[in-house]
């Protein structure tokens, strides 16, 4: 029993995302070959080392010649570029997908590019560690976790269908969306955090009466989860809110707002008001242990090392 | 070959650190009796019905009696009646402590109402989780967390080094710091990123075109871990901004003012200054998994589920 649905993938960038699809399809054997390519000749040569594909290749245009599925693994800012460069190389009824987390504007980078006979369903897996390259991808990466697909207008449904199954396959579970609406969804459960998470950190980095290694020690108190989500790619990190200005900046206002809100409480001394709020936010947290999205394993299930 | 530090350790307030407390004092036979008791009767028996202490009291002035050690595990606007109440009660030469997250305030709440026979030393253990109530204890919290304790002027130094051992037998690293200093340090690591968190949990909470099902679903993003951080405790969380008030406005002053900055940087699209920020952040996380506060395992080991 086979479980392929692609005969051949071309994953073009070989970082976090790539590589953990890599691992996931051949988990599932969800592809008959798997090629990969990466601008960088040192992240190629470690993908040829740890077999990370069936075949490596120099260029992404050598990558997607006869791959029936492109996914585009680079950073936001350098997806217009790779959509130039596989344009006329791509086969005839190719799937072209992208795992930017950011939609708008990545439409607008790639689909002008395309052939007319190229299926241009762009895709969002939302999963992530702090770390990056070709060896850093794990083949769980995906399980349980969310695929976003926005498939644009005058996309063939079966086309769509089929990537759908693909995600499945790679242990996600798949929702679609319009691309505008992903845009600030994200920009609330992502990217104002990370931006929000970077700035603390910064904040306790150039603080002159607390030192480092005090920051470090106590990390424990709350401020780690921050740096765990400030450690990642910043890249990666700096293409999302150029490419996502307009809901980010709308996000943040809101938040500025309730903070000003929630500061001038502490200041005047109003208990009752920062308590009721602190209540509310308990509610969304039960929810997302519901939703099996986290474990409510105490320190989560981090081990204590003596 | 007994490990036994303190005759009669008695525990005021029932929470997650007074029942961690007395789990981990058990598991290394650090006390000749645990007494405990809770303003709740609610509490009280559950403790009762749990057997997490050897004996439970009605009342504080009752549990005091006859304590070498006595540890206030009340929330930080409690203390001051506590300290009235256990006053006139306190065996001669008792050691006083207590948890309290800010040290400044709770030292003006205690210190003037303690005999002077007693030995007031106060202290912070930097641990927790998101659960409350006197099932939620476990030994294991204070394994390689840290204890800060802020001795005030004419404390016994040998009163000092003997709680020190107690906390080291609990399974923590002990500091000692000025109390001014311990309330700033923890306004960066804990109580502005806490505040911060309880924010952007709201603003997700409160905003009409996103759905609160959709933040749930797609929380893994970012946002999970922020959840996870604003579903602590609110009565402690409000008695420690009311009390921490200085520290933390100054430090989140700081905060806005960063946060502006990057703001500017995204609505200007300078990619260089966005990039150079997050790149600064990555080796406050280094330092923290290499000082042992965190694990890089991806999704912090937190298991997915099928």
């Amino acid at each position: 029993m086979s479980t392929q649905i692609y005969n051949r993938v071309a994953l073009i960038g070989l970082g976090l995302i790539a590589s953990s699809m890599a691992h996931a399809t051949r988990r599932a054997g969800l592809a008959g070959e798997i090629v990969g390519t990466s601008r960088s000749a040192e992240t190629r040569e470690i993908a040829q080392e740890i077999g990370l594909c069936d075949r490596i290749v120099d260029t992404a245009a050598e990558a997607v010649e006869g791959a029936d599925l492109v996914i585009l693994c680079v950073p936001v800012g350098a997806m217009e570029a790779v959509a130039k460069e596989i344009a006329p190389h791509l086969a005839e009824g190719a799937t072209v997908s992208d795992v930017g987390s950011v939609k708008k504007a990545v439409i607008a980078a790639i689909a002008p590019h395309l052939p007319p006979h190229a299926q241009f369903i762009p895709g969002h897996p939302l999963a992530g560690t702090e770390h990056s390259g070709p060896r850093s991808g794990f083949a769980e990466l995906f399980d349980n976790r969310w695929t976003i697909l926005t498939p644009v207008e005058g996309a063939d449904p079966q086309a769509t269908e089929k990537l759908r199954s693909y995600w499945e396959g790679l242990g996600a579970n798949v929702d679609e969306m319009e691309p505008d609406h992903h845009d600030l969804v994200l920009a609330v459960t992502s990217h104002c955090p990370h931006l929000i998470a970077y700035t603390m950190v910064g904040v306790a980095d150039d603080l002159r009466r607390v030192t480092d290694s005090e920051v470090i020690k106590y990390s424990a108190a709350g401020f780690r989860d921050f740096t765990r989500i400030a450690a990642s790619d910043p890249t990666m990190w700096r293409d999302v809110f150029l490419n996502n200005k307009e809901a980010t900046l709308e996000i943040l206002g809101r938040f500025t707002e309730e903070l000003f809100a929630l500061q001038r409480a502490i200041r005047t001394g109003d208990g009752d008001e920062l308590f009721d709020y602190f209540t509310r936010t308990r509610a969304i947290r039960r929810g997302i242990i519901e939703a099996g999205q986290d474990t409510d394993a105490p320190n989560f299930g981090r081990m204590s090392k003596k």
